[in-house]
């Protein structure tokens, strides 16, 4: 029997949730809210018929619903969560689950206490690129995993509700969870502000694990050219993943280091490698599809979720540690700054 | 009446410097000196009849030199240096200059005391592509400069005695301390080493400015793709130098950020961007050529010097105290890391 | 008052069609016919209320139509659009408008009896990178135009009803009329079938001007790489159209040719090239919107038409004059191929 | 016993072959001509002691020679090789070997009278991306070849002496002669001249093969991008060489053709590509080193010849027709060209 769901917020990733959730052969797409009249006149002409509110709080404890997919500002994420749980919806919640680490225990407590679903949309797990990344992992041809170096650069996505770590660093934190598995044991982070100093455009990310792996993050809302990628190293092979590339979009390198003196180093060239490039063929499902069916398995108890509240909550974490180091370094370079004095 | 020079060391680059003072109009190549047999064989082969040693010190203090360049292993540039600048030699030390900048500090201490030149191999200074930038910043265009994110990764080109650091580092450096004029009031550090603890082969470096600017850099032997890439952004136009283009090294974006509502993200396609792209020709010349005639003029005192003691002094203060970060995190991390008690 | 239009086939481009009908103001989507079910069922469930139908002659017939868009297979456009220009409607049809000039010089007559609008979907004509291009060379800016080398190749695209060259070229040849504006006095083909002799999957066709302009065409179905470029040279400037492109869909070359003689040859090196690069801006809007609105003003009479009956039919006298050498080609080559006797 | 080479002609590719001939331990570089005395002060500069002659018939008939490489303007290489072949010298010639069959037959002739070896310079031949794909086609992974097209553009590298048929098109000729090894049984060429009627800057040329191989070739002069690219058709793999590709000049790509019914097109995506890339490690070996060891043990009959007088007359006779076409291209478009009247 099919999952009555409805979605709160038409925004910029509202028309796809609503999207997918039409086209879900396990789904009845029965209600959508949003604030804003104007969306709600889009969803009209889109789906004529389909019962449009307002007010995301009626959807959200709709007796008739079985599930509600939650795509509002950040911050209404924890109250309209709790309020579906608490009137026993399944629940889907956009990235990230919620501002704090607090609301995240609270919402998976809550969540095993009332037997219901708590998810948060990890989309990019459902991407083709991550699906044959984490295949070619569980494979061990890499060796060892040594690094993760991950650059999420573009220019002008300005988000109204959070700063570029908060909006960019849940995709890059939720792909390496998923990958590697493991929370690290220390955070480093800078940023810069191009504008206010509490709305960081520019983020860089540090982080250690107790593996002795390292892990780092480019991210920027202020760069004139666009980069997606992701170079995995590891004691054997190392991984590419070109997310602007149309069809080689990952490519694994039989390449390892050569220790060389200074005569060999006569011999580099541009073009020096070490070993073949291999690109495999990459899918083109699309990943909230992919989203869709896994809400559906999970909450019917046919599967364990990859994208619950604990893998939300571990996300959270890094960006609240990472976020006070940001505070903090904001704090000692304002006195260093020209021109600051009162 | 031309300068005569004599090279020390050939190994690397020495062949380089060599070959530029052989074709450079006011300098004489008058010996070369190198400690391994095959490479004074080397130099005998290509410059038959040239005064060939092997030592070091005989040539840095043979009274028929003008001038001598030293590219031996970095330990040995003060010694060396020092030795010369006594017996009143004009100096050319490859990047970095020293080791420390207590060293450095003796060097131009020594310099200014002989009256002799002491300059540093910041080869870029002379690359066409650094040229240009250099002009395009000082006509104003790029507006107030903001940030200046570095990317200097590819594979395998381990340095025998220092690491990726000290390496790398110094080209970037040199060319932002070039570019921007200003010398960081803060610097961080992390880093990762593949093999020995001491020998790091992976290393971010960020920089914070009194006026406020942003430096970032991205410095690794072990990433499997190439990238040479330095973005600078500005208040009314960005600029990207990827040195891996054959055709359009340099590329400016008239672009700024947009401020957007969640609607209108709507419209943004891969292709967003606001603006139109130049990319100004950039000659061909060869860097080294260049910086053999600035060791001419600067020794001749017809020009003021771009690359002399203070210079690398400054280049060495940045990189003495990202060390001394990346040090006391491997310290940190040391006691974090699993499997490490004694 | 709004054109009620109707759309004959759902195939490949016609959700595409219908979808543009649905969102241009000035139309009203009133009908859609396709004769297979399981694409009728596609129609209701995206427009529930649609009138949908099976049989294409019943709608380009039908009464309440204004105007018919025919997007069914090539063989039978001529029949469907002469039939709709007899009930008086306005008729934009798929390319290539019909498989014949007989064909197309009988429905200009007739259109121009009927005194409605015929138009050919030469989508390319609205698409921001030829609008940018048409704007660029009426600008001048590149001088004389003295040749147009296009590649449109890439894997696998098979068409059920046409071979490669009337399958592609008619995107380049409209695109290069609606450019350059002038018909060839010279048509040249080659071709090669992997599968069956008729269905040619490559095509190379060269053109030739009074003007003196040439123009080449490289059309495939069978390259491994997709690429689609265009090359215009000028005696002033060239420009490069790489439609892959997501940011620098259009580059501009202030280069001319330079005459060398073989010393100079030595300087050459890979980044050769005179003078500087520019890359506009290039806007996002969909083309095929674009050709609705046009679709519009022409029937309204309020614009001549840039894809009327007669540049559908310059676009067929070529290609029909390329079909003929590709044809008398296989005819000379199957005498020349080895095991060819019965 | 080491061989006692000459080089006649210091001009653009000149000092590459003489460098070559140099560093091979089975040469012995005992003589170069050029009629130019700033060429000669050149190879005095780099070659102090070498017996440098203006002469080049003073060369190829100096009895202390055993062999000579010809580097001159096209039109002296027949008189130049008949003259050393008729003293007993092996002979090696720059491409093309000359300016005739008839030439061609007459020096192979020759060659073969004074039992001396007669190798034309096809460098490519021994070009490590050449190596590899003919490696690859041997292994029979690509299955039956289908097709060969050919890019080779760029900008301003004007020849003195040949049209860019002649100057570009032996390069891909002998590539194609030596990677396919079959003759063609048609040609096509057209061409395009934009300063004198006789100095084509850009050709097309179409060749095809008993077996229904095609081929074709574009080459021009005039271009403002650079391409050097190859694709290779096979019935079960296709190859892509992009020389100008630093890490990956080689790409297999495991694809056929899929037929599709127009609803199947529904899903294709700029991304599509029917299975894996892979790109083989090439090495980085200085093609003009192959030759000349080649040249030696040829020389001493170890090894036949990859570039005997016979591969140069297949590639001569394929020059010499598409010419022929050219040509009567020109005079068909002289009476179509407007304004074109006495």
């Amino acid at each position: 029997m099919s999952m009555r769901v409805g979605v709160v917020g038409y925004g910029y990733w509202g028309p796809n949730l609503v999207r997918n959730v039409a086209s879900q052969r396990a789904m009845i797409l029965a209600m959508v809210a949003d604030g804003k009249e104007e969306r709600r006149q889009k969803v009209r002409e889109a789906y004529p018929h389909l019962s449009v509110v307002a007010d995301g709080e009626e959807l959200v404890t709709n007796p008739l619903l079985d599930a509600v997919i939650i795509a509002t500002p950040v911050a209404t994420h924890y109250p309209l969560a709790k309020l579906a749980l608490e009137h026993g919806k399944h629940v889907l919640v956009e990235k990230p689950l919620c501002i704090s680490s607090e609301q995240a225990r609270d919402l998976i407590a809550l969540a095993n206490k009332v037997g219901k679903t708590l998810m948060v949309d990890h989309t990019f797990l459902f991407s083709p690129p991550v699906t044959a990344i984490h295949k070619i992992l569980g494979s061990g041809n890499l060796g060892e995993l040594t690094y993760y170096d991950s650059t999420r650069i573009n220019l002008g996505l300005f988000q109204s509700d959070v700063n570029v770590l908060w909006d960019l660093a849940p995709h890059d934190l939720a792909i390496m969870d998923y990958l590697i598995g493991e929370q690290p044991v220390a955070v480093e982070a800078s940023g810069f502000a191009h504008f206010h100093p509490e709305r960081l455009d520019i983020a860089y990310m540090t982080l250690h694990f107790a593996s002795r792996k390292m892990a780092h993050f480019n991210l920027s809302w202020m760069s004139p050219t666009k980069v997606r990628r992701v170079i995995l190293g590891g004691s054997r092979q190392m991984l590419v993943w070109d997310d602007l590339q149309q069809a080689e979009k990952i490519k694994i390198y039989n390449s390892g280091v050569e220790f060389m003196n200074d005569d060999q180093r006569y011999e580099l060239t541009p073009g020096y490698r070490i070993g073949d490039i291999y690109s495999p063929q990459v899918g083109q499902k699309e990943a909230l599809a992919g989203v869709m069916d896994h809400f559906v398995q999970v909450s019917r108890g046919q599967t364990p979720s990859l994208m619950d509240g604990e893998a939300a909550l571990r996300v959270i974490l890094i960006l609240e540690e990472a976020q006070q180091k940001l505070m903090a370094e904001q704090t000692r370079l304002s006195r260093l700054y020209r021109g600051n004095h009162p």
